[in-house]
C-alpha cells in the first residue's frame, strides 16, 4: 500500500494509492498517518476498510500538495556517513557503529515543498536518503526480529546547513533542523511492497545535473541493523523516522564546493518509493 | 502558578500547587499541559478558570505520583557544557556558542521515577539542571524578546550515559536518551513567580553526599541569550523544553569517576522549582 498526506500545510487528509493509479481521499476512515495509527496496526486496518469503502471514496485531484507522509513523529532519528564513498568526500574515517544524531520534527514538510534557506546561511546542501517508518514500539530489538518493527519507507532530503552543523560549535542537530529541511514522501510505502530495503537505486539532481546516484546496498550498516541498533540507545514509537543516511554527490563534497542558491531546484527519488522536486528559495 | 501532572504514566491528570500549600486537581479545565495548551495561553486561561472553579475542584492525595510536568514536547534541546566549571572538568574548552543537542522525548519521567540503568550501561551519570518550557512559536527571536516566548521553568535531570554519549561514535544523543533520562518537574512553575531564573542555587546530592552547588549566574549563555539563539537555527514550539546545561559536580568529572549503581538514590533541586528524587534500579 502507498499512503500519502494531502492538504494544506498542518491540515493534510489522509490517502491511498491504488496499484491502478488511482489516488484515493481516505479521510472518512477517520484517522491520520500518525503514532496512535501505526501503534494499532493502521496499515492493516485502513486495507481491510478499503475493500468495503474504496468505491466510496473521493479522487484525490492531480493539482493537490503532498503533506509529509507521516504526522509529526515523535523523533526523526538520522544516521551519519551510513556510505563509504561519502564519509570519503567529507573527509571522515568510515565510522566503527553508526553515527547518530536527531533533526527537529519542525523541519517536516511535504516533498514538494520550497525548500527554504534559512537567513544567514551560506551553506545549504542537499542529501536524498532512505526512510524507515516504525510500526511498533522497539526497544532492546535482536537483528533476526528487527523488519518486524518496520512499518514502511519513504523518500527523505536531509538538508544539511553545513556551516551550523560543521563550524557553530559542535553536534550536527544545529544544522539539521531549520524548517522545510526534511521533505518526507511522497509515498509511505508499507513493507510487504518493497521486498528488499537494502537494494533501491536512489539518486538526486540539481538543476538537472545528476549528482547523487547510488544503491541503498553500499550502506554500511543495512536497514535490520539500523532499528537494532538504535533501539540499544532509546525507545522507538510507532511513526518515528530513521533516516539511513546518504551516499556521495552533497555539495561539501564537490570540487569546487557548491550549496544551493535560490532558484535552484532539486529533483530526488528512490526507486519504487517515488520522487520529490524542491525549489530553493530565501527566508523572507 | 506551579503546574504539576499526577497518576499512572502515561496518564497523568493535570494540577496546581496553591500559595497555601493545597494541591488541586484541576482535571475538569479539560486541558493538559501540552503544545496545544501553551498555544493557547493555558496558564492564564487556566488561572483565570481557577477563580471560579478552584473551591470544586478535589484535593491531589500526599501519595500520588508526580508525572513530567509537561506532556510530550516536541522536542527537547540540551545545551552542552555551558558552566565554566563543568567545561573544565570534562576536560573541554569554554564553548564560543552553545551546543545544542537533542534528548528524545521517550526519555520524559516523573521527577520521582526510579533512573533505571540501561543494559550494557557502566557509566551513567547525572547532571541538575535549569530548564525553560516555551510558551509561544519562536523563530529567529531577538535577543531582547527572548523572555516573552518562555512559559516557565521546572528542574531537569539530564541523565547521562557516557560510553555512550562519548564512546560510540559520536554525537551526545546516542547516551542521552535511554528511557527515564529526563526526569522533569515537580512543576512548571510560571515565569512571573521567578523574578529571575539567573539566579537560582541549583544543586544535586548522591546518597546524602552533595556533589553538584552551584547557581544559574554561573551560565556561560543566559536563559533569553539561549532561547533566541537556538530559535536562529529551529522553531521552537509551545511546550518545548531548552535544558540549559549543568554545573560541576558530574560522576565523570570526580577523581575517581563514579557512575550510577542500583540503590543509589539521587536528590536534586532548584530554588523556588522544587525537588526530585531518584533511585537507581538495573533494567530488568
Amino acid at each position: 500500500m502507498k499512503l500519502f498526506r494531502f492538504g494544506p500545510a498542518d491540515h493534510e487528509h489522509p490517502g491511498v494509492l491504488l496499484p491502478t493509479g488511482q489516488r484515493l481521499d481516505v479521510t472518512h476512515f477517520g484517522e491520520d498517518y500518525d503514532e496512535s495509527f501505526f501503534a494499532s496496526n493502521g496499515p492493516e486496518r485502513l486495507a481491510h476498510w478499503l475493500t468495503a469503502h474504496a468505491q466510496h471514496c473521493p479522487d484525490v485531484g492531480p493539482d493537490v500538495r503532498f503533506g509529509p507522509c507521516v504526522k509529526r513523529p515523535s523523533k526523526i532519528i538520522c544516521v551519519g556517513l551510513n556510505y563509504a564513498k561519502h564519509a570519503a568526500e567529507t573527509n571522515a574515517p568510515t565510522p566503527a557503529e553508526p553515527i547518530l544524531f536527531f533533526k527537529s520534527t519542525t523541519a517536516l514538510c511535504g516533498p514538494n515543498d520550497n525548500v527554504v534557506i534559512p537567513k544567514r546561511s551560506e551553506k545549504t546542501d542537499w542529501e536524498v536518503e532512505l526512510a524507515i517508518i516504525i510500526g511498533k514500539k522497539a526497544l532492546y530489538v535482536e537483528l533476526d526480529e528487527a523488519m518486524d518493527y518496520i512499518a514502511g519507507y519513504a523518500v527523505h532530503n536531509d538538508y544539511s546547513e553545513r556551516a551550523f552543523q560543521l563550524e557553530r560549535g559542535g553536534q550536527w542537530v544545529k544544522g539539521k533542523s531549520a524548517d522545510t529541511f526534511a521533505p518526507l514522501g511522497p509515498y509511505l510505502v508499507t513493507k510487504d511492497e518493497v521486498p528488499n530495503p537494502n537494494d533501491l537505486r536512489l539518486w538526486l539532481r540539481l538543476n538537472d545535473q545528476q549528482l547523487q546516484d547510488s544503491n541503498t546496498n553500499d550502506m554500511i550498516f543495512n536497514v535490520p541493523t539500523l532499528v537494532s541498533y538504535i533501539s540499544q540507545f532509546m525507545t522507538l514509537l510507532p511513526g518515528d523516522v530513521i533516516s539511513t543516511g546518504t551516499p556521495a554527490g552533497v555539495g561539501m563534497g564537490l570540487s569546487p564546493q557548491r550549496f544551493l542558491k535560490p532558484g535552484d531546484v532539486v529533483e530526488l527519488g528512490i526507486e519504487g518509493l517515488g520522487e520529490q522536486r524542491q525549489q530553493a528559495v530565501a527566508f523572507v
